[in-house]
């Protein structure tokens, strides 16, 4: 089992990358055969092999083989993760300024 | 200047280390001087310093040095780079998943 903490460090390191933040951007408009994902990239076919390997890692991607042909598309779930963290950090800063922000208003009031 | 591109690698580079995840976690409680960051992890000084300083280039977090006390706190403008990047991958197959469910009732009329 992987907790939420590895889980994350994952997807930071997967998409710190800027060939395997280039696959998510080409993937999220459909999903892609390996060799199409491969052909306007600058880069072989192994290396991208090996980048999706993190990405399916990392829970970004799901790859799936129909006969010779391995699809790729992006797994929403793992976006999901990313999304919940940001939320996470943001619903704390954002407390934060509410409180300040009813502090002044209660000191206006006051005075 | 730089480029929306290159600010999304420096983000995602700042935020790929569990370090530096960690300080901004702790400063998303509130802005804190940089001895009181450094405390209860188990990191030296200076290394918090080197962090710092990826964070803020990276935009996510500011210091500002009043007499012999830096304080640091999140930059919310950083945080909005990465969710401005996610919201667009998302549109993209949340728009691709419309059309697919569009053409498929389509079809089910159709039929």
């Amino acid at each position: 089992m992987s907790s939420p903490k590895d889980d994350i460090d994952r997807i930071f390191h997967a998409l710190g990358d800027p060939t395997r933040r280039a696959l998510v951007e080409r993937l999220s408009a459909g999903p892609m055969s390996v060799s199409s994902l491969a052909t306007p990239l600058d880069v072989t076919l192994t290396a991208v092999m090996q980048h999706l390997q993190v990405l399916e890692e990392s829970g970004l991607v799901r790859t799936e083989k129909a006969g010779r042909v391995r699809t790729c598309r992006v797994e929403p779930a793992g976006f999901a993760v990313l999304q919940k963290w940001l939320a996470e950090r943001r619903s704390m800063w954002e407390r934060r300024l509410d409180f300040l922000g009813d502090l002044l208003a209660e000191e206006d009031e006051g005075g």
